[in-house]
């Protein structure tokens, strides 16, 4: 079983370090006759792409991608598909010190435990510039589900989350934080440019619904489509917890209270409630699918952190160099990519076990 | 890739229905040479059993395991190890009006929904008593992580939390809800009572602290340590929220406030805290690794529900018969075991990739 | 990725020893719906099973089948299907020599080698008892390929091959050696006879035509429908070689003759030959697939063989117990079940990918 | 699962067509700290390379490979080692007449009947160039697996064999067969030549020797080292056969003659003789590993052969362009990547599960 690879039968192995030449992925298993380009990524690459706002680091990369197999005539032959996208912006030398000492919170002496030595350019392969090729094979997934309708925003921003009653789909793109509450977003201004003038950093939870997902996706017991979610947004970079429907807080309901009950419908059954966030039993029930997930504060401040050397000796660190402040924001689009390519592999598998597909139609 | 089966290098396959006549697990790729017996993996089925207190549904199952395989003169061969559990007290007709209604909350719309029909007795394939596959299971995994200490209890219980100040480990086993608080446990007596007698439920949160994990298990960057155990735990019935270390309340603090210090010690690092919860950049630190998981209220309840029928009519259902009035209870020794899958095969993986493993000491 | 699994949608693990208790296999991944009861897979394992005719090894297996999970009233379910064979006839005292002296040929030397230690009870997971695993899983494959014909017979039994031009299909059934030609048959009679009393053994060829595979099945280019028949069949106890269509003769013709020319026809192309075996660029093309696999003779023989023992020193053995004189015998029913399971899986994941399946028909 | 990837542990996916931008390959899990550069990997790409003879076709390709990621500072970090390889020489007029019509023996029918349409531009991803992404992968395998001396030549072709008694290691490089027999490169010379100038094709035998395997590698049942080889080498363009030591040829021996019987010797047992190729039970057993491979004569020929259109009418096809009148020759090296690609995968696999390998010391 490989380490980079992510999916079952629509799968894709990304590669690539922070400041290597370049970085990709290739994704294997994507049914052939799908219109694909390298115009219809770039938008979604340049959601994630940094140096767009002063919220988020000012590195300049173009992030362009490049489809180097796999498409023929505008579309997908069923082979794999290489995306690559090189790397522009590197300066190394903003991370030489980075190379003998840890940064607390960092992957740095992880890998060194692990692998022997890294590659500390930029946290190497740490790095969340990896995610690029997430949202870059995102894009090959949303061709695989064109019934699903993909929505991923911030709910919450260094503690202070947004007002429900408030929500306005249209305002997400609207502002540099993906916020769908405009009176949030503009407090979340102040505390971003907090956190950035003073060196510190602050964390954000991302919400994700996903519409249009036939009852039926996801397979139980361990291919269940909550845990292919959770395994999925789990290793996003910064992400400590995720959630479905209510989550945790259902943990505090009664029995009674956390029920979707459910109402004859003219195309199936109308749910009077989505506590379950659209699965039960791991399988989708074609309610909207919702998830969550926690992101911590960047770990790189200005702030001296007591840490070790590579030859284990005291000494303390300020992260010098370009940062997100919040890297909750630029998550957004990961989280919503990394959606995608989970459904559309829940949507293959469950076709090649289900091939009738009876509640979908 | 297989639906039933979980882990990499270290996996097991489950199978088994809750009224069919027995259930098990296959662990393959287990390392040879172990010690493992029946008598070695029954106390931790014996902690999962139902019926063991009022808290607890009152099915009666020995849940008795047999090794089947895998095992010569007290000793794994590395070869699989097949473990059944036969079902015993299966009372089918408690069962028979789930066949034609579907249950809120539970899964049997979507199981109707992904396979056009369903086993309904007990809820078939997506009952909780599938756990005892994992739970025997993880007696192996057990034998394959000596190094680990493994600890799960409760934290919260229908929104009740324990007091952290008062954490007792020796309480954990000391109460039928593998409370670490005594005086929350007194509490949740109370609040178990109320549920039960009321035909309700309740929520609750589980724990599991990992000691003894070695710097370097955890491969990224979708073998990720903490990737594998949100799918491992997500994948648990009732489960709605999987996080690590400060989880959820890390989207909350600072860069400042989320660091883990380190300093020097005559072991490795010292860390100065733990937000991280043991692991960075999907790779164990050598700290504990603290995992959390929320289950949400049991769905049998006797309260009537709208629901519809097979046949797609408006009805309502009460769900009578045999549940566990809070479903995290028993959850416990599961969450457990789940970790314990996924450390042993992190273990592996390890050793496969970097078999020096100069950081393990 | 487990060791005893063989599949990737459609995945059956297998597991058991020849001395003990049971053995069985877990199918995961079978589409719902289809009906299957025990006594469907029964007539296939009969046909494996041992001590039917003078032929084969004596020892008395009623081998029969219990379906432990995943059926329900008499339809699968969809969800693991685990099959258990009870081990009835273990005389382990007819195999105590082996426990401390390796017979070449064996695997005896290379498990201790592998694995520190081993079941030597009648070669322990070695043995070929657990191809009757296979065979059950095979028959639940069956299921899920109701448009292929499978046969399987012996082309070759101890260096004398069978006539082509007196091929007749209903001769396979008519003999103990499943032998489409019956003056082939007559003189194999006496080949195994004369291999038997002189505690010696023969080898023997068998080769399996599957009618019916559409064009699309297999997947290029490590999921070729070749590569994964190689692999399947390789894996089969003695089998020492595999060959697709004309195979190793291919290497002797030269482009024109081994050329398969195409001409229209009613429901798709008819091909004027068929030296590829149905395969190209590991996709069926409707042709029938065509492979065999050659087996060695059976290493347990009479005559003693120059060996060390567990301690390295020299010894010799003499292989005495039941065993088939001809493993090649038996093995007719593995193959065909193995076929059966690899084109179970290609289908599914075919249709994974390419759901139209306009070539099907 | 996916397709295009392969190996369990030390695992490698390649994608690129024939007349794309480019191939690659990503090889993934391969231990840190394995000194490796482009200058370590381009040797064995110049070994397959075309147009380094008249016996090959005169497409001219560099081959020149670029490491994109996972090495850093002249060492494996353990990441993911991304491959490219430019495709240069791309003339699609050639190959414009097999965008209509089928050439017989070719992928083009089974593309189409799988995919709907194909990328027709030098056979697409069924193009033989893929392999050069397998022979850079297998030059990062062979860093993994230092102990091992692999040796791959032609043993026979168009029909023609080695004398067995001529064999001559040093030859091998010495001709641009690959044939240790330079009595049997001198007859091969004409062979080719006639084939070529004729526009006709012939086929070949490949034989490969794995020297210094230990003892233990190879995983039972279904991860066994010959089904991994035979899976390996099956799924190389034109291979239609694989076997292992005496492969076929065993079939027609007896117990006795096929024998490997063993003497104790210094460092583990001396086996006298190796019809087994170095596997018993699926593990090594510290004997050469012997494998063959049939490789079919190319399909591309200048004589005309029936076939069909995409629009299903009569015609007939010759194949012009620049082919390999034998492509056995230029799959030497692939055949020996291959080889060196599934003993790294066992190799690693191994010591995850029997980590202090005492039979390899």
């Amino acid at each position: 079983m490989s380490y980079n690879s992510f999916g079952r039968v629509f799968r894709f192995t990304s590669w690539g370090e922070s400041h290597g030449p370049a970085l990709g992925a290739v994704v294997d298993g994507c049914p052939p006759g799908l219109a694909l380009s390298e115009a219809m990524i770039q938008p979604w690459l340049d959601k994630r792409r940094p140096g767009t706002s002063r919220f988020t680091t000012q590195r300049q990369e173009p992030d362009q991608v490049r489809i180097l197999s796999g498409v023929f005539e505008g579309r997908t032959t069923g082979t794999p598909i290489s995306l690559m996208i090189e790397n522009v912006d590197q300066r190394s030398k903003d991370y030489s010190e980075v190379a003998t000492a840890y940064r607390p919170g960092h992957a740095d002496y992880a890998y060194d435990a692990k692998y022997g030595f890294r590659d500390y350019r930029g946290g190497g392969r740490s790095s969340a510039r990896e995610t690029a090729a997430r949202v870059a094979a995102g894009a090959v997934a949303r061709a695989v589900i064109p019934e699903v309708r993909l929505s991923a925003y911030l709910v919450e921003l260094g503690g202070d989350p947004i007002d429900r009653a408030a929500f306005d789909a249209a305002a997400i793109a609207a502002n540099p934080f993906f916020c769908p509450d405009p009176a949030a977003a503009a407090r979340w201004e102040a505390i971003v440019d907090g956190a950035r003038k003073a060196g510190s950093s602050v964390g954000a939870i991302v919400e994700c619904v996903a519409e249009g997902v036939p009852a039926g996706w996801g397979a139980p017991l361990y291919a269940k489509l909550d845990s292919e979610l959770a395994a999925g947004l789990m290793s996003i970079n910064a992400v400590k917890g995720v959630e479905i429907g209510d989550g945790f807080a259902a943990a505090r309901l009664t029995g009674e209270t956390n029920a979707d009950p459910m109402r004859p419908g003219a195309d199936g059954p109308v749910f009077l409630a989505n506590h379950a966030g659209g699965i039960a039993g791991g399988i989708a029930t074609g309610q909207p699918v919702v998830v969550r997930c926690a992101l911590k504060p960047t770990s790189s401040i200005l702030t001296p952190v007591p840490t070790i050397t590579r030859a284990g000796e005291a000494s303390e660190i300020r992260t010098k160099g370009r940062h997100d402040p919040c890297v909750g924001i630029r998550a957004v689009p990961v989280v919503e990519a990394m959606v995608a390519l989970v459904l559309a592999d829940a949507k293959l598998l469950h076709r090649a076990q289900c091939p009738d597909r009876r509640a979908e139609g």
